[in-house]
């Protein structure tokens, strides 16, 4: 089995549970099928394990370091990204008339998961740049495009997103970076930007930077904001590297985890002209930087997902390896010990893993479906439809995850014991990797207010419906198959729970006190949704043939994590949203 | 404020809340009062902040190493620990005939949580060390004691406790390592432990590993390991220090936190004569190991509060200074920002943090008055009382911290954000130090296993009946005073749940069944616990007259933590003993 990812599971996500082979009865993937979607899955697989995990120890202990004017990072790293780049994966996303293969999200999504899993330090460093592109593509124009996109493609130039600065993390609207316009349409940038991965390194020829920052006079807030394309080299009228651009690097942050990827405060036109270009429109920069945020966020969930994944699957092989101690029953200490996969206690914590890393892998892909399904939609109100359910998920696809999959590796450690606490063994670096994802792309308080203020609210609770119309139909569906009416009743109750959380909070004229355990909403409406999903997967399990891999085999796995899911977890949220309905004001009242 | 430790709190536990003043009134502690213990706690509150924690950092970043054949720490701990030990730390718990002061564990002990809050690394040789040298005082004899004690209290030879081997980490009845006797009542050690801190360094002359080993011919199982005193280096009859005693180091353990402190693998007996003393009688290895042992849970206990505590107080003092975004209703961008300190979810993570790492001060403080408890009891009935409760405890006490404070550390790198998640803040040295604490002196699992399967069975279930009388007298007490009634009922539910699951486990013929959610039980458990700690600390802030601290004072803030307890936290026990009374088999029924 591969160490970072269970093909038997995407493959039941992708064709037993989304059944996304009907994509290409669409004009748009036409030219695909199984067979394409598999290649790609194959070659990511591949490339991952062949150039990516190797070298995932050896850059956690050797991280980015500024040497002789320089950001030094171990030199494997440059021919891995390029290998990833000679095969094309940073363009596969893209429109084919963009130069891409013009490949279902959902299947680039898994692909590139495989990466992360593998070695998530040096996958970061691709994922934004193919982040950034797919940004300059759909918002630049095409003068910009012919000049910027090509080398991103092949993997000269990489990407970055440039947002935070030292004094305003999560609050954007208190940006100070200036835009001054040079008077031939370009810009003069100066200002800090701080948080910014892969801002500067000398794995690609050139790096292009998308600057949020603020033309003098603008609006007050965020509706000042607009959006810059800075290049750390200039970029010449033919596309070829002109002079450096006066982009800085004023200090490299030393992390916890995700230590390959540097990760630094940046200055911009300190010392002479650093010339942007902007991006569409002015005071737009926001709405634009969503684009890519929205992105990003599917992908840090993504991450969190492929870290517990790739956790479950170490302590599982090691659980099934290591012998030690004797079931409770047991008295006789001469007789031989059992693999600790055999106590009840091993067995939940792999059994909850799996239901985190696989419940998390079931709610992205699902989320990766809706950006496909977009722009495949057959009417607009389809359209609409699944962008308000995408909208509506995606503070939770982000959010999660990064909680749920971090407690996976935590278990991960805890099977390994003192083996999983030392650098021996990845389970400590997945932990710590791992701890980030609560934090970047909108931290965990943000995307609570962001579900309950904003997501759940729009159009008059619209997306709210849509998604538990959905819900509904995989109740119903449970019901008629055998076993499942009390995860069927268990899921009713809490989406029952949901809907009344959601209208007391709406109807409750104290913005500060109904939004004050908005984090706890997030994780209680996410339990539900991956409540939902776990269903969904229990009921195509109970479908399958007499034989068909029950009993130990692949659906008895997941009939076992439906369960534990529902009885283990479910319960949890179900308290929560009582909480949060409550108007609790005891954490709002505290004064520390 | 101190950086790792809160003081008030302190003093509100010793003197408020366990009242501990009325120990001096017995003859064995007669000579002390609270100037006295003041004394100590001061004293060693100054030795941590000027001695400890500037290392704290360092020593993190310069992890020991193996160079030139010997482990290479940094230089500044050995002077760090000297002045512990010049200042009388080591020696200041045992009794005045043993060269100690004869102070009570529960002052000692908070008084060592200090050391452990500036730099847990450094503070685990003294911890040790001290411990290691109790087990010597109580079990070793006289001439034992002679020659081995007087080098341990003043700092010149260090202790370790060594049980693990390579093959058998949680199940010491499948130890190899053989004791064979040597003719002239010493032994010669050979085999391989594993996970020794301390194991080898250059911070004092020599080091005293107290050694599980089996002598041929005894019985299988636990019942066949005996214990040994085996010196690094020899020790005279005249104490003074003799030749390498052929304990090798065979490898050094690279752990994701507590970096600090050596880990590894020794060899003994490897290429000559590792000779060893035994303590006490053979057979009884276990036993003895065990009163040091206890003393350790409670000690890393312990550590996990302190890094709880110390996470806390960093990220509130951030919360004060940080200033970010504004209150929901707020939509003016020109308005200036408010500190973090004001956002309902950044005081939800402080109330968090508070609730766990102030109640579990108040667990580890009550479990360490009943050590002193037993020393004063009038008649034997009271000393067996305290000895059940304690040994009830212990395991909760060992594990509740470790999962909450971990908790709390993680909630303390969120409120620091981006750099929370950097090593220019402590919070995240502390998440990674305290993870370990689930992991050593025993796993989260098997105190599961201990709670459910040996002392709440323990003489007819008598320790719960104990527990349970004290906590009703609390819940008695808190209906007393207005305000708590609400919580009074919430405990009063909580305990009937601990009480009928109880039963129902220890009715369950199907021993696997029964103890298959051990770790569930052991974590409710925990938290009715806690519960009933804060309740007790709420009533007795309620009693204060108005105006005294109240409001937004110490004891309002003692108030708004119960509250927060009793409504964030409690119920989720009573909904894991409902699933550990359900026999519920889903985990112990799942087949990876």
């Amino acid at each position: 089995m591969s160490a970072f990812v269970n093909r038997r599971d995407l493959d039941f996500l992708l064709y037993e549970m989304l059944e996304i082979d009907s994509l290409t009865a669409h004009p748009r993937y036409a030219q695909h099928d199984r067979t394409t979607f598999d290649a790609l899955l194959d070659l990511a697989q591949n490339l991952a394990e062949k150039h990516y995990l190797p070298l995932a120890a050896k850059l956690d202990a050797n991280e980015p370091k500024f040497r002789d004017g320089k950001v030094d990072i171990i030199p494997e790293a440059r021919a891995a990204i390029q290998a990833y780049a000679d095969a094309g994966m940073f363009a596969c996303g893209l429109d084919e008339d963009a130069g891409g293969l013009q490949l279902p999200y959902i299947i680039t999504a898994l692909a590139n998961g495989m990466f992360s899993g593998a070695n998530i330090s040096l996958a970061n460093y691709s994922f934004l740049t193919a982040a950034n592109a797919n940004l300059i593509s759909t918002f630049c124009s095409d003068d910009q495009k012919r000049r910027f996109l090509p080398a991103m493609l092949d993997g000269r130039c990489f990407g970055t997103m440039c947002l935070s600065e030292p004094q305003a993390g999560s609050s954007l609207s208190d940006i100070t970076t200036q835009a001054v316009p040079r008077g031939d349409g370009r810009y003069d940038l100066s200002g800090s930007k701080m948080w910014i991965s892969g801002g500067d390194h000398e794995l690609s020829d050139n790096i292009l930077h998308l600057v949020l920052a603020k033309i003098p006079g603008g609006a007050p807030g965020v509706k000042g904001i607009s959006l810059f394309v800075v290049p750390r080299y200039r970029v010449n009228e033919d596309a070829s590297l002109g002079d450096w651009n006066n982009v800085t690097l004023a200090g490299l942050n030393h992390k916890m985890g995700q230590r390959g990827t540097v990760n630094c405060l940046l200055n911009f036109g300190e010392g002479g002209a650093c010339i942007g270009e902007i991006v569409g429109e002015p005071g737009k920069g926001l709405s634009y930087m969503f684009h890519m945020m929205n992105e990003a966020r599917i992908l840090v969930g993504h991450g969190a997902v492929v870290l517990g994944q790739a956790g479950y699957l170490h302590s599982l092989e090691y659980a099934r390896e290591r012998p030690q101690g004797r079931h409770p029953q047991n008295k006789d200490p001469l007789s031989a010990q059992v693999p600790i996969l055999e106590h009840a206690d091993v067995k939940r914590m792999l059994l909850a893993q799996k239901a985190w890393a696989e419940g998390g892998q079931a709610l992205v892909a699902f989320a990766a479906l809706l950006v496909d399904g977009q722009k495949v939609a057959k009417t607009e109100a389809e359209r609409a439809e699944l962008g308000l359910l995408l909208d509506l998920l995606t503070p939770i696809v982000k959010s999660w995850p990064s909680e749920y999959c971090l407690e996976a590796n935590k278990y991960a450690i805890q099977v390994l014991g003192g083996y999983g606490y030392t650098r021996d063994y990845p389970v400590e670096r997945y932990y710590r990797d791992n701890r980030l994802n609560h934090i970047h792309e909108g931290a965990y308080g943000i995307q609570g207010i962001d579900l309950l203020a904003r997501k759940v609210r729009a159009k008059d609770g619209a997306a709210v419906d849509i998604l538990l119309g959905r819900v509904q139909a995989t109740i119903a569906q449970a019901r008629s198959v055998p076993g499942l009416s009390r995860e069927a009743d268990d899921l009713e109750a809490a989406i029952a729970a949901l809907r009344n959380t959601t209208q007391v909070v709406a109807a409750c004229d104290d913005l500060n006190l109904g939004l004050a355990n908005a984090t706890l909403y997030l994780d209680a409406f996410g339990q539900v949704v991956v409540g939902w999903l776990w269903l969904w997967q229990a009921t195509i399990a109970m479908r399958q043939p007499e034989g068909a891999e029950q009993g130990d085999g692949f659906y008895g796995g997941k009939l076992a994590a439906c369960r534990y899911f529902f009885r283990y977890e479910l319960p949890g949220a179900v308290q929560k949203f009582a909480l949060v309905a409550a108007l609790d004001d005891t954490c709002l009242a505290f004064r520390p």
